[in-house]
């Protein structure tokens, strides 16, 4: 049998959608399907055209299609979900779980019919709600269905630590448990530049101040776009999953994963270390808390929970 | 002296813009200023953190910084200016070429304020206009302005034609003379698959109908999108002529060059095949052209010339 | 099922295969296997181990094993054979044959028995006799068994034609037909710079000393090491093969391809433009030749079939 | 002025330079001069341009040559310096120190002439006492001279982590201090898989094992090549070192840094956790050890000590 190329699926033809059909395109990881609804059908061609005829200039074999047809979608090694609406004035918390979720469920159904063996990537928020809605509506095993949050989490707080300290971001580390945003538990004794703790390098207040901003750090973005949300740094930090799972990496990275008794939960996707790979997360690395971070976390699954409720009953 | 890193500037915030800095941040070539005026700083800014904040996970290390201010801007190696206004509904392309005209005058002044010695290259449509506008402008030496046009028009070419052989677009090249768009003038004699010329391969129905595809391109895309035009190829496009720039490439590729006496034409800026290297245009390559070919490239020229008539008088 | 990694052995854990190994893994294709005979052992765990060390230094999650047991290249999904001798004083030319088709029938049983779905690319000299050896050993489809020596010489070619116009090696192109090296049939009217046909830019005396120091570009290594031959080239296009294989790029590329009759030739091995992708040699594409170039081409043709002469028997 | 390639020398044409030279050109970090002495100009050479030849296959736009004959490196940004010979049977520790002493002086003589203002990496061996005899001849400043060994040895380390933990090698950090080899104290509290200090991962026993490995690492490729030492790991090493300069990176590695009072030490060159960047060594980090580190460090630097011994005095 021919070696094929490896598929992966992106849906949701927004900002963070299109931007990571371009980055999986750049490294040149598969051929790309970029989808969205009927009435963007075309925005998302023409999208999705304008990045092919950027790939002979970039030296890159992905084929880029856009399309509001799911069965373009087939047999995708990787489907990434991306799809969802932001919250707007006015709208409560839970109209936007609840909106969300319904959309979650409607694409898993489409995303499951045409690609039963893909491994799944959900970034929507809130993720880990999104993600558990994802699982639970796919029927996939808990390994296959995977959120993002902590790669991006930890991705900013990287930056902020590599300005501070007026150094390469290659060798700034950093570590997030729980929640996305303001849910967030950052590590700071599992966080390093160059391998030396931060706290050698940088001052307690300064840290603070960084680590605040982390929480505060796509609410950053919002209010200085004033119009939409983050999308290069959401959409590098899902290549990289994409990444780990087609080169089968095992990568060690937080992703949101389903919990069963690891750190004291049950039926619950949340942020933490694991191993991604070709078999999606391949594990699960638990860690021994402080009593001030487990109740931090415990604090962050409170909030989890607490978003979880608004989830529309099966 | 301590070696520095290499710092680019883009002019112009909006899709292209902020897609040129991603690229050139992505390959590592430098610093990144992208500027837009002042009631847009705050997106310009919201866009570049976004950015610097996909670096650690890209694994890069290219600040970039968004700005209205054209101090930051100082000793740029290569600046390039995406700025400009698109043509409007009901818009006349006299009113389209001299507001972009009054940009680019204005732009030119604040960057040769900061970088006199900088290389800069010039997307704004209709780009041999306003090539000519920021040489003008500069008085900078000719190899020193460059308009970008026919990197973006082989890139849609060997897309297309890539698709229709369906084979890699590595190995596929195009040639352009003249103008951008409607006024290029295709040389697909020296147009080849791994060498082979495209008449071998392709019927003459289906090379014709690439050819109008590719002249076509830009507005296939903007008539895709509904709502703005292509910004990725053309961002990629100008990322490869800043690299081979920075990295003294001598690529041979197509760009908008000052003629003073080539192929017949004087001050001029005009797409021809040119060697594009660490001194900008260092070299202009004539090609010997057959009658027809000569016919459709003065066609071009008179189109270009026409289109610069409504450039504003010094 | 997970994804997995794609599977690369290399037979011959000489230079040449050491360093496609290093390649290979360099653009984390997939794992990599380095063979050599049992004596060799010891040396080729040693060359791989230095060369998984150097991973985590490049960034690349490629492992990479040296052994004499076949065992351990199961289920490859591309092989590479840089097995043989080169020729020593006083050893005839019908010598080297029977030696190296010898080992190309021992190294291929034990290849097809581990790796029955593979792709196998021959390197090993002379390599036009030494495909024809593996095809015939493996059993194989055609398209399955694959030749080097256009890349190589094109890069050569493209090399010094860089060097002679003082511009980027990624602009030049060549096309070569025919036997390796001093039966190279060069066609100078599909090579190019940038797209311009290399006459109009080198002088015909230049070109010939160009052809010329192509045809002789493995002696002129050769007697530069005094000691053995090149093998940075060799390994970086059979890198590029591996490539076009395992991401089925499509590449148009020359490649040593079984001939059924076109150009006119039947069972036979030869240096053919092809498309190179998932399923191996996915086609042969056939050019009119002028009647120099298929007299040049029929003289390379009868040099490779009395090569041939001196395989074993069946 | 216009913008020039970088330009890197390596001294030494056996297989650690050599493969220096192709890494080095693989990243497009500039030209590549490979200087060996006038007896081998012939296959430095040879080595060269069979490098060169690659470079149309890789893409890359680095010109390679090779020559003994030190006014082609003129003008250098940085020199990497492999030149010297490796311990030979029956050779005593002073001789070899003594004659690589030698060779270093010779060496640093003609660099310094010819490139006054460039950068100097030395591997050599034993490499502190060599970095220090290049230091002492060049009469440059400090942070201009700088040793490689704990890029390597936490590249041993770290692909015998991810080996144990079955990961990816971009997840596991390494460091150590002191001198290179037996010498080296690796502090494993700064050692992390994805953040996670490796004793939660790795039981004691493994780690001392791993640990043991690491020190004894250019040893066990000795012995597995039985002729010659390791290159590809090295090689990997001093180009991320030569990248983290030409590009300003502020990478925070070890290197081989001249010491001033730092950890309690004077007129030393000993491997220490840098900033390395445009600067060369712009800073040396200083950590808190505990009783026993500085102990294991103090022995180390005695070792280093009686080593620099067998330096002949100026």
């Amino acid at each position: 049998m021919a070696i094929k190329r490896r598929k992966i699926s992106v849906i949701g033809g927004g900002f963070t959608g299109a931007t990571t059909a371009l980055m999986v395109a750049q490294k040149e990881l598969g051929d790309v399907v970029l989808v969205d609804i009927p009435q963007n059908e075309d925005p998302t061609k023409g999208k999705a055209l304008d990045m092919l005829e950027s790939t002979p200039v970039i030296g890159t074999d992905s084929i880029i299609i856009g399309t509001s047809n799911y069965e373009e979608t087939k047999d995708s090694d990787v489907v990434v979900i991306t799809a969802g609406i932001a919250r707007k004035p006015g709208m409560s918390r839970d109209d936007l779980v609840s909106t969300n979720a319904g959309i979650m469920k409607s694409v898993t159904k489409q995303v499951v019919k045409y690609s039963p063996n893909c491994y799944i990537i959900v970034l929507t928020n809130p993720a880990d709600a999104m993600t558990y809605t994802v699982y639970k509506e796919s029927g996939f095993q808990k390994n296959r269905v995977i959120g993002q949050s902590g790669v991006l989490d930890t991705a900013r707080f990287r930056t902020f630590v590599a300005q501070e300290l007026q150094v390469s971001i290659e060798d700034i580390t950093g570590f997030v448990l729980g929640g996305h945003g303001d849910d967030m538990v950052p590590l700071i004794r599992y966080s390093f530049a160059g391998g030396v703790p931060l706290d050698k390098l940088i001052s307690k207040d300064r840290m603070d101040a960084i680590v605040e901003r982390t929480r505060k750090g796509g609410g950053e973005i919002v209010s200085l776009l004033g119009n939409g949300s983050a999308y290069y740094a959401p959409a590098a930090s899902l290549t990289q999953m994409v990444e780990a799972i087609l080169k089968d990496k095992k990568r060690i990275i937080p992703t949101i994963a389903y919990l069963e008794g690891e750190y004291g939960y049950e039926d619950l996707y949340l942020g933490v270390p694991t191993v991604l790979g070709g078999d999606g997360i391949e594990k699960v690395i638990e860690l021994d808390l402080t009593e001030e971070e487990q109740a931090a976390l415990d604090k962050s699954v409170d909030s989890v929970r607490n978003v979880m409720k608004a989830l529309p009953k099966e």
